[in-house]
C-alpha cells in the first residue's frame, strides 16, 4: 500500500505515521483507499489449509475446495448476496441536514465533508454542480433582462452582444473550472498513484486481451531501444483500435440513427391528427429507449478492445461514444424545425416544452422511481416475512443492513461495468448546457430555466445519494473526466449554431447571399480549424513510452530509496522499523 | 546541488554517485550544470580575511576591500574582461567532420552529440531544424509538382487541396514536434529542477519589483489562507502586468509601426522612377533598422516589471512581444500588394524575391559578417602587437584563450540580457514558415526554396557556432519555448489568407458576395473561434500557488528523506555518508 507521503508517494510505514498527511477526517486513508483495503482483505480470504473444508449455512452444506476463495463461493451459492459500503449514520444525517436539506443558500455545499463520505469523484461532480449553477445567474439575469425590457430598435444590436457574453462566459467557465479542480484536489491529499493507475476492479473480471502496459515495461526495461519499438507499437495501435471504434460509432450514429430520428420529426410535423401525433411519440419514445441501451451495449462491447490505461480512461471513452447517441436523439429535432425549417417560435415552443417539462418530469421520474421500487421491495419483503409468520403486526427489519441491501444502487442506465449514477447526473447536465447554449439567441431567458433547475438539481441529487440509494461504491479520480471536453466540444457547436441563427434572423427572406463556392470555402475553413484545435487530443503530446519510462524510474528510485534505508538500518542497531509492501 | 537521482531530484553525494544517472558523455553532471557551478565557484570568490589586500597586476595596484567579489572587482578595474567558456578542441573538430561538413546527409545531426557541447536550448533548436527540413520535402515535392505540371481544367480543384494538404501538414508537424521533443528530453538526463528554475542568472544583476516567488511561498507556509490569497492577488497582479505590457506593444505597433509599413508600401507602389525606389527602399531600410531597435529596448524595459517565474518565462514573454514587430515588418507589404490590391503576379514576384534573394543574401551577410568582424579584430590586435615589437613577422598569437576572446559572442539583435543568438536563428526560421505557409496557395514552389534553404541553414549554423562565434553559455531549457506558439499562431494565420487568397481566385471579378451583415458574423465567429482556443494560453489551468504548493511539498519530502536518512545514520554506526547541501 502507498501513501502520499508530502507530496511524495511513498511505502506506509506505522511507525512513520506521524509524518503522512491526513485526510479532512483525519484519517490516514482515504474512504476510497479504505473500501479498497477492506475489499482486497475480504476478497483475499481463500482456503490456505492442506484440505477441503465443510461449511454448514442454513441446512446447506458447502465444500471448501483448496486454494477457493471464500466469499466467491458463498456468493455464488447465493449466501452472501452482495458485499457494499454500508452508509454511516451519523454522517448521513449531518450531510442530511447542513447539504441536501439546506435551502436557504443556494449554490453552497460542504464539499470537503462530502469527499470524506464519498469519495473525491461525487464530491468533484458537486463541485461542478454548484459553481455552473452560481456562474449561470449572470446569464440567467442578463436574459431574463433581454425577454422582460423592450429595446425596439436596438434588438439587432443586443441579441449579437448577449450571444458574445454567452461564449466568452462559457469559455471562462470551462477554464476556470478547472483551475477551481486543481485547487480542490490540492486540498485533499490523494495519492497520485491511486488517481493514475486503480479504480475499484472487481475480482475476476477478465482483462482485454492485448497486452497490460505492465508487461510492456518489463519489455522496456529488459532492452531500451527494442521496447521502445514495442511500446510506440502499442501505443499507436491502441490509438487506431479506439479510431476504428470511434468511426464505427460516428457511421453508426449517422447511419442507423440519423434516418430515424429525422423520419421522426418530419412525420411529427407532417401528421395533423393530436391522437395519431400521441401515437407517433408514444412508439417513438419506446424504440429511442431500445436503441439507446443497444447502443450502450455496443460501446461497451468495444471498449473492451481498447487498452485504455485504466478504468476511470475507458470510462471516458465509453462517455464519448455513449455521448454522441443523446446528442443526436437529443438535439436533431430541435436543428431540424430550428435551422432546417428556420421557424423561430416552433424553435422556441419546443425548447420552453423540454426545458420546463421534461428537466422538470426527468427529475421526478429519476428520484421517485427508485423510492418506488425501494418501497415495494421492503413492501414484499414485509409481506413474505409475515407470511413466514416471523413477526407480529408491528414488523421490525432484523437489521440496518437488510434495509440498506433492499435500496438500489447507484449504477448508470449504460453499461454498469464502467460508470456509476454519475453518469446519469452528467449527461442530464451535459444536454442541458448544449440547449441552452446553442440556441441561445433564439431564446435567452432559458438560462433562467437552467439555473433554476440547477438549484433543484443539487438537492434532488444529494437526497437522492443519502437517503434513496445504496452508499456508492467510491471512485478515486479527481476531475470529471471526459465531461469537461463534451461541455468545450458544446461551446464551440454554439458558435456555430449561434452564428446560423443570428444570419437568419437579420437575413429574414430566407435568402442566401453566399455563393456556392465561398461557402464551400467557408465550410472547409471550419472543418479545418476545427482539425487544428482537435487534432492535439487526439494524439497527446507525450508518447506513452516516455510516460512508461517516467513512471519505472520513479517507482525504481522509490525502490532505491527504501533499500538505502534499509541498509542504514540494517547496518545500524535494530530499530525495529518495518517496512510493508504490496 | 541537486541533480537527477533517477527520475526523482535529490541532493547530490559523492558517495553514491554510482546511482546517478549519467549523461550521454559519462559525466554526471550535464555541461549547463558544470558551467553554472563553474561561475558559481568564480564570483563565489571574496576577500573573507578581516583586512583589504592589495593586489598588484601590470605596474597597478588593486585595492581588494572586505567582502568584496573578486572578479567583479578585477572586471570593473578591465584587468579580467570577459568571463566566458572556451571550446573543446577536440569535440569541435570532431563536430566539424561528423555535422557542418558533411554533406551527404541532409537533415540527419549528431543530436546527442551536440546535446553534452551545447547545452540543450541549442541540441533543440538543430532537432527542430532537421525535423522541419525533413518534414519541408514532402510539400517541396506537391509544390514542384504543381508548378511544373499543367492541370488545365483541373487547377481550381488541386489549388484547394494542396491548401488542405499544407494546414494538415502544418498542425501535424507542431503536434509531432512536441512529442519528438519529450523523447528528446527522455534520452537527456535533464534534472527538472534546473529546468525549470533556473537558467544563467548574471551575478549582481536586480530582481524586478515585485515580490518573489520564493518570499511568496515562505508567506504561504506560514499561514495557509492568508497565504494563499496573497499567492493568488500575485498570481493576477502578474497576468495583469503582463496583459498591459502586451497592450502596450500591440497599441504602439499599431498606431505607430502599421502606417509607417503601409505609407512605404503605397509610396513603393506610387512612384515609377526607379532611382527614387531605391532611394525610398534605403531610407527604408535604414529607418526600420532603428525602429525595430527601439521595439527591442521598449520590450526589454517593459519586461522588468513582469513577475514571469524564471529567465525562460522571461525570454519567451520578449519573444512573443518582438515577433509582433517583425511580423509587422516582413509581412505588411506582402499583405498589401496582395490582399488589398489583389495582384496576383505582384504578390509571386515579391515572394520569389523575398525568398530567393533575401533569404540567400541574409544568409551570406549572417556568416560573413561576425567573421569579418573578427578577422579585422584579429588583424588589428596583430598589428598593434606588432606595433609594439612584440613579436616577430611569424606572428602567432600567444594563446588559443586570446584568439577565442576576439571571436564575436553568440548574442540576440535585441535584448542580450535575455536571448542569445537563437533568438535570430528562430525568428528566421518562423518568418519562412509564415512567408511559405501563409501565401501557400499564390505560390506552391515556395516549400522547395525553404527547403533548399534549411539545408544550407543546418550547415551554416553549425560553422558559424563551431567556428565564428565564442563556445555559447549553455541553457538549461530543453523545449524551443515561445517559438511553437508562434509557429501554431502562423497555421492559424495561414488557414484565413489561403482561405482569402481562393475565394479571390475564384471570384476575378472582384465582387463580394457577401453581405455586409453576414460578413460580420463571419468576422465575429473567427475572433471567438480565436478566442477560445487562445484563451486557455492565457490562464494556465493550475492557480500558482496549487503549484507552489506542490514545489514546497516536494521540497519537504526530499527535507524529510534526507533527515530520515541522517537520522537512521546518527542513530546507527558512523559510516561516514555526508549530505553536501546547496
Amino acid at each position: 500500500m502507498k501513501r502520499t507521503h508530502i507530496g511524495m508517494d511513498l511505502q506506509f510505514e506505522m511507525e512513520e505515521v506521524e509524518a503522512f498527511v491526513k485526510q479532512p477526517d483525519g484519517s490516514v486513508f482515504s474512504w476510497c483507499e479504505r473500501f479498497h483495503c477492506y475489499c482486497h482483505l475480504i476478497y483475499g480470504i481463500a482456503n490456505n489449509s492442506k484440505s477441503a473444508k465443510t461449511l454448514k449455512f442454513d441446512g446447506k452444506e458447502i465444500f471448501w475446495e483448496i486454494g477457493e476463495n471464500l466469499i466467491q463461493k458463498l456468493e455464488s451459492e447465493n449466501i452472501v448476496k452482495q458485499v457494499f459500503p454500508l452508509h454511516d449514520e451519523k454522517t448521513r444525517k449531518k450531510l442530511l441536514r447542513t447539504w441536501a436539506l439546506r435551502w436557504w443558500d443556494c449554490t453552497n455545499q460542504p464539499i470537503d465533508d462530502i469527499y470524506p463520505y464519498y469519495g473525491a469523484k461525487i464530491a468533484i461532480y458537486f463541485a461542478f454542480l454548484g459553481m455552473y449553477t452560481r456562474w449561470l445567474f449572470v446569464l440567467a439575469a442578463f436574459g431574463l433582462t433581454l425577454q422582460l425590457v423592450d429595446f425596439r430598435s436596438m434588438k439587432l444590436v443586443v441579441l449579437p452582444v448577449f450571444f458574445v457574453v454567452v461564449i466568452l462566459w462559457a469559455v471562462m467557465f470551462c477554464q476556470f473550472w478547472k483551475r477551481k479542480n486543481a485547487a480542490l484536489l490540492a486540498r485533499w491529499p490523494l495519492s497520485s498513484t491511486v488517481e493514475a493507475h486503480s479504480g475499484y476492479k472487481i475480482p475476476g473480471r477478465k482483462d482485454s486481451s492485448l497486452q497490460s502496459p505492465m508487461e510492456l515495461i518489463k519489455v522496456l526495461e529488459a532492452d531500451r531501444v527494442k521496447g521502445k519499438q514495442v511500446f510506440q507499437r502499442y501505443e499507436w495501435l491502441g490509438r487506431f483500435m479506439r479510431f476504428r471504434n470511434d468511426a464505427i460509432i460516428i457511421f453508426s450514429i449517422i447511419c442507423l440513427q440519423l434516418p430515424f430520428e429525422l423520419a421522426y420529426a418530419h412525420l411529427y410535423g407532417v401528421i395533423s391528427s393530436d391522437v395519431m401525433k400521441f401515437g407517433l411519440t408514444a412508439v417513438y419514445l419506446f424504440s429511442i429507449q431500445y436503441i439507446t441501451k443497444i447502443g450502450g451495449q455496443v460501446s461497451v462491447t468495444l471498449i473492451k478492445n481498447e487498452n485504455n490505461e485504466n478504468t476511470e480512461k475507458r470510462a471516458d471513452s465509453l462517455v464519448y461514444k455513449v455521448f454522441g447517441l443523446y446528442f443526436m436523439q437529443t438535439y436533431i429535432g430541435i436543428f431540424y424545425h430550428a435551422l432546417l425549417h428556420r421557424n423561430f417560435s416552433t424553435l422556441r415552443k419546443i425548447l420552453i416544452q423540454r426545458l420546463l417539462l421534461s428537466e422538470v418530469l426527468e427529475n421526478l421520474v429519476e428520484n421517485s422511481l427508485p423510492y418506488l421500487k425501494y418501497s415495494y421491495k421492503k413492501y414484499s419483503v414485509r409481506h413474505k416475512k409475515r407470511e413466514k409468520g416471523e413477526s407480529t403486526d408491528k414488523f421490525q427489519f432484523s437489521s440496518r443492513v437488510e434495509k440498506e441491501y433492499l435500496k438500489p444502487t447507484y449504477s448508470a442506465s449504460i453499461g454498469e461495468e464502467l460508470e456509476d449514477g454519475l453518469f446519469d447526473d452528467f449527461l442530464e447536465l451535459a444536454l442541458q448546457f448544449g440547449m441552452i447554449l446553442m440556441f441561445a439567441c433564439a431564446f435567452p431567458p432559458a438560462f433562467a430555466f437552467a439555473a433554476l433547475n440547477n438549484i433543484m438539481e443539487i438537492r434532488t441529487d444529494a437526497l437522492k445519494l443519502l437517503v434513496i440509494f445504496k452508499r456508492p461504491v467510491p471512485r478515486a479520480a479527481g476531475t470529471v473526466g471526459a465531461w469537461l471536453n463534451i461541455f468545450q466540444f458544446l461551446t464551440l457547436m454554439s458558435i456555430c449554431t449561434n452564428c446560423a441563427l443570428l444570419a437568419w434572423l437579420y437575413d429574414e427572406e430566407g435568402k442566401w447571399k453566399v455563393e456556392p463556392g465561398l461557402k464551400a470555402i467557408l465550410i472547409m475553413e471550419h472543418v479545418l480549424l476545427l482539425f487544428k484545435f482537435g487534432f492535439p487530443r487526439l494524439v497527446p503530446s507525450e508518447p506513452a513510452w516516455v510516460r512508461a519510462n517516467r513512471a519505472k524510474h520513479t517507482t525504481q528510485a522509490q525502490n532505491l530509496c527504501s533499500k538505502k534505508l534499509l541498509r542504514t538500518i540494517s547496518g545500524g542497531e535494530k530499530r525495529g522499523i518495518k517496512m510493508k509492501t504490496g
